[in-house]
C-alpha cells in the first residue's frame, strides 16, 4: 500500500470511530417529542468527513501523549458537541428563508423530510443539545471543571456572533455585492476558520496544552481554514464539474468577490501554498506525532473536489 | 401605600435593575456583523415581566442570605443567559413557518424588522450567546467552576429536548388535535414549567442550596409553572377581552384540549388553588425571607390578564 492509500484507509477507520462516538451521544428516541430526536439523528448521521471532531481528537493526541487517559471521555463529549453545532448550522442554512436547499449530500434536507417548523426546531435542538452534551463533561470528570469550563468558553465563542454565526450574517448580507478584501477575509475567518480553530483549540486544552501552545494551535487552524476556503475559490475556476459535482464558474456568474477575482488564480494558488507551508511549519513545532495531521491538512487544502 | 401597591412598586424597581443587567451583558454593536447585535438587542430589550431572571435572583437570595457576595456577578451572567434563551424561543416561535406573528407586545417581531433570514440567525445568535454569557462565569470566579458547571447543566437541559424545545415540538405537532391529559400535562411541564424550574434551580445552586433544597425548589417551580398555565386556560373562558387584549374562548373555537375542557372551570380553579397552596407551603420550608417571592407567585397565578 502506498502512503496515500494508507492515509485514506486510516482516515476511514477514524471516521467510523467518530460516528460511533456521535451515536453514543445522540438522545434516545423516546417520549411524545420523539420526532425531534429522529430529526436530530437524521441530520447528524448524514455522513460527511467528520473533519471537526477529527481535528479535535488529533490535536488532543499531540498533547496527551497518545495514551488512554481519563480525559478521553470528556474529549468525546466535546467531539460530539462540535459536530452537533456544525450540523445545526447546515440545517438552518438549508431552510427556505436561507439558502433554500432541498438536498445535501444527495439526501433530502431536514426541513423537506420533517417540515419547515421541525427544521427550525431540529436546528435549535442540536445547538442546545451540543451544550447539554458538553455539560455532561462536568459529571464525567468533576475535578477538571476548570479545564472543561475553558473548553466550553471556546466552543461557544467560536460558534457565535464573533465566530460562525457572525460570518454567516455577513455572508448573507453581502450576497451579490462586491466586497473589499478585508470583508472577504472576515467572512472566511468567521464562517469557515472559526469552527476549525475551536475544534483544534479544544483538543489542545483538553490534552493539556499551555496557553502559548493553544494560541499556536489557533494560528495553525486559522491558516488551514483560510487556505481551505481559498482553494474553494480556485476550484470554482480550475476544477471540473464532474469531480466537484456542481457547476463551475458560479462565483463569476454571481459576481462574487473571491480570492481569484481579487488576486487572480496564480497569486491565489501562491497564497494557499504560503499559508499551508506556514501551518505545517508551526505544526512541526508542537509536541507529539503529527504525521497524520499534516497529511490531513494537505488533503484538505489541495483537494480537487 | 397598601401591600399590593408596595409590591408593585418593588417589582418595578426589580425589573429596572434586571434590565440594567441585561444591557450590561449584551454584545457591543460593532463589526461587519453589527446588524445581528442590533437584532439581538431589539428582541431582548422589548420589555416584559422579566419573570425568569427575577425568579432566579429571588431564589438565590433565599439561600445566599441576602448579602452582597462574590457569587453575585456569576448570578448576573446566568440571569442574562436565561432571559436570552427565553427571548430566542419567542423570536423563533414568531417566524412565518411557526406561529407567523408580526407583532409581539405591540412591537413588530424581529423577522418583520430584520428579515426572515436575520430572524432565524438572531434566534440562533441569542441561544448561542446565552451559553457564551454563562461561560463568562468561569472567568469571573474560576475557583467555583464546579458550581458553575452544575448551573450550566441545568440551564441547557431545561431549555432543550427534555425541556422547553421538547414541549414546543409536542405543542406544534398536536395543534388542532384532541390530546389525552398526560400529553397536555407533558406540554405544560416542558413548554412552560421547565424554564421556571431552571431559573429557580440555578438561583438555588448559585446561592449555595443543598441537593435536597434544589429538588424542593424544582417542585415548587413546577407547581407554579403548571398553575400559571392552567390559569391561562381559565382566563380564556372567564376573562374579559379588554383585560387580556386578545379574543376569549379561542381554545373552544380551535377545539384545543385544556384543563377547562377536561375538568370544567370549577375543578380547574380548584386545581390551581391546590397547586398554588402546595407551592407556598413548600416555599415556607426554605430558609430566608420569602415575602416577595410568595407575592410574586400569587400575582402570577391569580392574574386577570
Amino acid at each position: 500500500m502506498n502512503l496515500k492509500a494508507e492515509f485514506l484507509e486510516c482516515q476511514k477507520e477514524k471516521v467510523k470511530e467518530i460516528e460511533g462516538i456521535l451515536k453514543d451521544f445522540l438522545p434516545e428516541e423516546t417520549g411524545y417529542q420523539k420526532i425531534i430526536m429522529e430529526a436530530m439523528e437524521y441530520s447528524l448521521m448524514a455522513g460527511g468527513k467528520r473533519l471537526r471532531p477529527m481535528l479535535m481528537k488529533e490535536t488532543y493526541l499531540l498533547f496527551s501523549g497518545g495514551e488512554k487517559r481519563r480525559e478521553d471521555k470528556v474529549l468525546h463529549a466535546f467531539m460530539a458537541a462540535q459536530e452537533m453545532i456544525h450540523t445545526y448550522s447546515l440545517v438552518h442554512d438549508d431552510l427556505p428563508a436561507m439558502d433554500n436547499d432541498d438536498y445535501r449530500r444527495g439526501r433530502k434536507t431536514a426541513h423537506v423530510v420533517f417540515g419547515e417548523d421541525m427544521g427550525i426546531l431540529a436546528g435549535d435542538a442540536l445547538l442546545n443539545y451540543a451544550f447539554e452534551t458538553a455539560a455532561q463533561a462536568f459529571d464525567l470528570l468533576p475535578e477538571e471543571s476548570g479545564l472543561i469550563g475553558r473548553a466550553l468558553k471556546i466552543l461557544s465563542r467560536k460558534a457565535g456572533i464573533y465566530g460562525m454565526i457572525g460570518g454567516q450574517v455577513i455572508d448573507v448580507k453581502k450576497t451579490g455585492e462586491a466586497v473589499p478584501i478585508e470583508v472577504l477575509d472576515t467572512i472566511y475567518e468567521l464562517k469557515t476558520a472559526a469552527l476549525i480553530e475551536s475544534s483544534m483549540m479544544i483538543g489542545a486544552v483538553l490534552g493539556g496544552a499551555s496557553d502559548a501552545e493553544t494560541e499556536a494551535v489557533e494560528k495553525i487552524a486559522k491558516n488551514v481554514g483560510l487556505a481551505f476556503q481559498i482553494q474553494d475559490d480556485i476550484l470554482d475556476v480550475t476544477g471540473s464539474e464532474e469531480a466537484l459535482g456542481k457547476p463551475i464558474r458560479s462565483d463569476e456568474k454571481n459576481e462574487k468577490t473571491t480570492y481569484v477575482t481579487v488576486y487572480g488564480v496564480d497569486r491565489a494558488k501562491e497564497i494557499v501554498e504560503e499559508m499551508s507551508r506556514e501551518a505545517a511549519a508551526m505544526l512541526r513545532e508542537l509536541p507529539g506525532d503529527h504525521t497524520y495531521l499534516e497529511q490531513l491538512f494537505l488533503q484538505l487544502i489541495y483537494r480537487e473536489k
